[in-house]
């Protein structure tokens, strides 16, 4: 018999830079015994992403992170959006280009993620946020 | 008990540009009572996106239009897929680049959005397009 | 009545490239008399990306992993993490730009794809992977 959750997660963020929230996400499923089902994350802001990347070398993300600072300058003279700030309007741009939502089969009792995989939150502002992500379950 | 329904939302667009369609989505799931459930958008084209930004300054709207003309360059000499226009391979790479599907949570009957948050169709071609874009709704 | 299934499907690649795995999905669905839900396919590596694109002519394939070659460099002297190889970074990058996760609506027992869309997992290295893709089917 199917049955469904929601759930807000909330993510402190300090600035740019990338924080897992792969142990909230999964402690959520275990403590309602999901087994079977689809998880869905979406993150309630437009100035940060939800991204699967490789959890294992920290060097990956400074990499990442340092390849979306060069793409997408700070400061850019083609921007008009420039009263937040020189770091929002690349926030904005950098959200585009990458994923707001997330859609994650559940087997198990577990993510069906890889063994390198992690859930992250990329943070795309400098100043500290407080981060919605509003979370569901359907399945059993 | 759970239940489910689909729809196909219809949207003209008339040249590259970003296309609301927040209002749609709401009316539909107003008018169905839905209360909690999971939200699926699916754009059945792959010279257009579906984008979640902010929907206050539309500077931000017009800032990242230009951003995608300048990193995707129309009539760029290193494509091969020309017999369809100057814009019609940056199209495919600009979809590529931003997403074709969208899930979101519905709960208290409102989509799970940020304050901020609306959902556009983003148009890549510069002439006149009718545009299908597949819903899907499961919950209660 | 909803019901759900899993199934994981295996691609085996060999090099950088698009592999179309829409036959395989929709044998998926067919065989187990899906008629209106929601499929939704997770890869569960970070160097690969699932991709919906243009079916029709192979060009568009070309320009985009050309496009995405130039955008994103192998070697790049910016990464630090290189051990894995001269493609590794390159392959995170490119999977931070795409998608690692899709969501799309069934209906009257078919994908609601477009008439030009195919399905395609986007190996990004060079050496031959066999990548594993998670599917997970709600509806009836």
């Amino acid at each position: 018999m199917l049955r469904q959750a929601s759930q807000e997660f909330t993510i402190g963020t300090h600035g740019r830079g990338f924080y897992e929230l792969t142990a909230q996400v999964t402690k959520w499923i275990s403590q309602n015994r999901f087994q079977t089902g689809l998880l869905t994350l979406h993150i309630r802001h437009t100035s940060a992403s939800l991204l699967i990347q490789e959890n294992a070398d920290p060097d990956v993300r400074r990499d990442l992170e340092n390849f979306f600072e060069r793409l997408v300058k700070d400061g850019d003279p083609l921007f008009l959006h420039t009263t937040e700030g020189q770091d929002d309007m690349p926030a904005h741009i950098r959200s585009a280009l990458t994923a707001v939502n997330l859609s994650l089969p559940v087997a198990h009792g577990q993510l069906a993620l890889g063994t390198w995989q992690g859930i992250y939150l990329w943070e795309h502002r400098r100043m500290p946020h407080s981060r919605k992500v509003a979370g569901h379950f359907v399945g059993e």
